[in-house]
């Protein structure tokens, strides 16, 4: 079997299995206190031209949502959300679990519009029972989205205006942010991220690490103790040293950026080549995640050979379902996926 | 200026006072152990024709629902709620302060539905990921709901068959129940109610009290340690014997049932009067809440002398409002209010 | 029998039911928007000399404990208690299902000290692994404490010091304010508690009112957004007003103090009297609440005539107890009490 | 400089790094549904001699400790802890924010007792306000404990004794299970332990492995929905298999046991060797956690080679210390630790 179902099937890029190998005997400072973290942070605010930033390294992503959100609202306060979003669907309530609201907004690609947070806003306040509802607070959204669809910069500055003006924090999930920064339409960078958000995350989990989410706060009313967040939430690693070592790997060089090349570019093969076969798509991703319609007897065969994960049917005989590519991606696999695809496609077609 | 914005404008039935003053030196035990939250218990229970019923009195709506439903769940569990149920939208995330999601379904008018809800459950269960989404474990609905709707019979019923078939409790909240069981399109009494929930509440607050609302579980899952409950959300009153006074006035005798129908004759009245008018409404509301829509130039004049709540504009012109009656409400300031209507529309369209 | 078991045994003070019947058939706004709130607020800033505080009015204890200790703190931080706190023992772990941490001082006699504030903050700091614990940052005491003692003048100034060097916010829980402030031993007035805490709260439950707790702030830090906070706790009472009339009738004239410092005579004529017979006491306490030490066979067989709150054994053959006077509570009914221990001890020793 | 001051200074045993090595392109299912954590999981209930335990994977103790305790309770109840607990003091009140109390007993030795627990849930159901304070449900207790110190087979069946009678759960947090187990004067075995408990865990992160936690369920109550708890707390590792991993290679042969008998060795040697210089502890602990007192003077001197961890001033000359041995310690580190500190002490004497 092939799995395309996620990107977090394989274990980590060697040159980081090869760095824990190297200093596993090496005795650290416990709870990211070790050199290694602080010259990982270093690295990443190098990397954001964001010398004054903090950066911490946390092991998952529910765990960084939950601890960047409840680390910044007061128990009264929400957060704004796509329908789709991560926090919202699938981290079991881990975010009403702390006493926080999602407060959702409908989208049509899991992207949420400057306008359309502006007007939640001056909705709440202009009710007379404002104080009955949860006040907004913080704008969450992740870049890529739960849909693969990216953020252009125009898009997160008219945000982030929206943001400052009704004094809401800005939070990016970037638990995908290397395949959206690395796919050929995306015009941000990690520097434009840092200077229109309060608080971003990088994902090392699904782009070459075993684990680990680094966490980037440039606002200095998130920043405050931030350490005594992380232990409550479970996320303070004893060998701390393991999430500096991964990082420090990933971005030492230009490694993280690398590999989600690798993946932008065969998610675009993928996506370029089904685009030919004529085959629909249940939305416009630009990265590495695609989500083409295909025939339900196509998928009846395609799934003895490949994993992928189902998004449900879109009419009688279609259905959507996604495909990943990630940084241990083979490119002779999605060759051979698209050949797969046109054969049965082929096949469907004289059997009609 | 006369108020028709809410059922809460005036303080209580003389009959309640009259008793607060009879026994105001009398000493009682606290905390709802005195022999007047006793006697009111038992006449509920018989009131509900459930006598194995367990009875509590708690202060506030708020309160109420908090402390039903986090002592129903479980951390990882929710609640499946209206979009425009209270809990969701009107409590300040009071559920979620407590750990708990909202599980939200849309509907027209306010009402959740056996097949919506039966949908919703189904589909938690066949996702392959559905551990990482909030399990549904409690159904809550409003009767009448926010927008004045109410169930019938074999509504709740239906609901009932669902909530037991896929383990869900059910919970009615009947912050306004006497003002939906005394409507003329109401088909449920009491009884039904008992029967068909796991726990409801009935509402003194705005039918008659100062406030105070009665708690009746009849699942033993939930009834155990309830006590424990109220006094960790803070609802347990100190001389719980006022809510014990309140609700044996409301319920020795036929009170409660005599005012709420009071209210819901001057909401008929009401509702036919506009009516016969030509004028249209938000919603179709049987109960005490009716949402006629009017001309913005005819609520201007109409806000000089009468307190209502604005629910939006609906057009160009329009914009719907709700009028309240309650236990207190004077036939004659409906009369009034009718008349100023009919006036003011003529006006109108002399005017055009 | 005759109840000395709690001071909140009988209703309310008639002047209150008096303007409760009164203005029964007033319309107001809810939710603590009325006139009588209003006023209510303005005559409590007077009194406390405090003409910039934010006043609030909450249905309880436990509700007002908890939301403002909750509408304080950030996650990660707790409050400072003494283990006789009544936020530690007696309220199901209501801060707790809020979130926050009780950090608990032993003491003598349910009073925390300066020193020992300071010593515990400085720990918290001085360790290694500070972030591994819960960051102190309130002070919560109730004056008078749960033990009847209460807090001199200097006592309060100096722990009010220590809170301020070390950035912790400090609360007065009065619960019974009126009785500690009319005991003989007092030094301290309404504006010396508003000048030396950031917020504090006066007992109406216990002082002459059916219910109600207000909510003095002084710290802009908690002031902001705090209806959000009351509304999100249970604690906005839609008829906000019946607590507005309470506070206002309490406040508008001198009436608080007056039937406060009546409980507070028959406290001392009380505790006077025991000590003249010899009897020691398991606190010596200045205020309403007395702790006398009585032989069990004494106590056998007052408990037939009185109802009083168990303290646990002290000795093979004697018990503590306590007796509580309140503004209800009639001379004859201490000079009854006072005559039939004298009459017992007398009984007990002629049968030894 | 050498590392003594805590149990996790190196990564994991070169056994597990190789196996991750060796895995690490495999494609394999996510969240803990591979096959290394389904063989991990039935290696482990072997080894406990329990063929219907659920076992579960989290990545770090905190995590699996909250995750554990909150799964099992009510909001309204709370969990008997030693005051020196793990949970109580060094989790930054990670239980309170999941809404849970701890409840707090004294201890001399870390170590709770039967008798004092037994004690405890008494008092509370003896008390006329027992549901104005959190029920006891669970008891917490750690072995080894904090404080090096272990349970006996007897201490354990009698706890789980009174556990049962009063309806409790009982919890054993195993962060340091295997140095406990490999010590000589434990008679305890895994079964043993999977017999008197209803949950446990067995550390990893101390005991070889780079980080993970296993639970051990073998009560249904709990068992019961446990991954989305999981999922909830942050704890499910996107790719769960990097757990499994660790622990099959700990648990598939004797590698658990074998590399805590060295650690264990090694700490009885320190102990042996420090009480032949006639050197006291601040508590007499048979693990892996060594804590002697020493002469500041010889402290100052031996922290230019070592690291150790502080404990306090024992008297005006004399300051306890931690040294820990782990998996990973040199038993040449060990024998030089032990000359220098006889040194040291020679030099004193002859200085004095």
């Amino acid at each position: 079997m092939i799995y395309f179902n996620s990107d977090y099937t394989e274990g980590a890029h060697p040159a980081i299995l090869g760095r824990l190998v190297e200093t596993n005997m090496e005795q650290t400072a416990g709870y990211g206190e070790d050199t290694y973290c602080l010259r990982a942070a270093e690295r990443i605010r190098e990397a954001c031209g964001a010398p004054e930033a903090a950066v911490h390294f946390l092991v998952g992503g529910t765990q960084a949502n939950v601890t960047v959100i409840a680390s910044a609202l007061k128990h009264y306060q929400g957060v704004i959300t796509a329908a789709t979003g991560h926090i919202h669907v699938h981290e079991t309530g881990a975010l009403e679990a702390c006493g926080h609201k999602c407060l959702v907004l409908e989208t049509e690609d899991g992207k949420l519009s400057a306008g359309a947070i502006a007007s939640y806003v001056q909705a709440h306040y202009a009710d007379e029972s404002f104080e009955h509802m949860v006040q907004p607070k913080m704008v969450y959204l992740s870049n890529p989205t739960e849909m693969g669809t990216i953020y252009k910069k125009a898009e997160l500055e008219a945000i982030y205006r929206v943001c400052r003006e009704y004094h809401l924090y800005l939070f990016v999930d970037g638990a995908r942010l290397g395949y959206g920064l690395m796919c050929r339409e995306n015009d941000l960078t990690l520097s434009d991220i840092a200077e229109n958000t309060d608080v971003f995350s990088i994902g090392g989990t699904k782009v070459g690490a075993l684990f680990g989410e680094a966490v980037v706060i440039t606002n200095d009313a998130i920043r405050e103790d931030f350490r005594y967040n992380i232990k409550q939430r479970g996320g303070m690693l004893a060998k701390g040293r393991l999430l500096g070592i991964q990082f420090l790997t990933l971005f030492e060089k230009n490694l993280y950026f690398e590999i989600a090349g690798h993946a932008a570019r065969l998610a675009e093969k993928l996506k370029d080549g089904l685009t030919e076969m004529g085959i629909s798509f249940l939305v416009d991703s630009p990265s590495n995640q695609q989500f083409p319609i295909l025939p339900d007897t196509l998928l009846k065969e395609l799934r003895e050979s490949y994993v992928y994960s189902d998004q449900g049917r879109v009419d009688e005989s279609h259905s959507a379902v996604r495909f990943c590519t990630c940084w241990a991606t083979k490119e002779e696999n999605v060759d051979r996926l698209l050949a797969d695809i046109r054969h049965l496609l082929q096949k469907d077609e004289e059997d009609a």
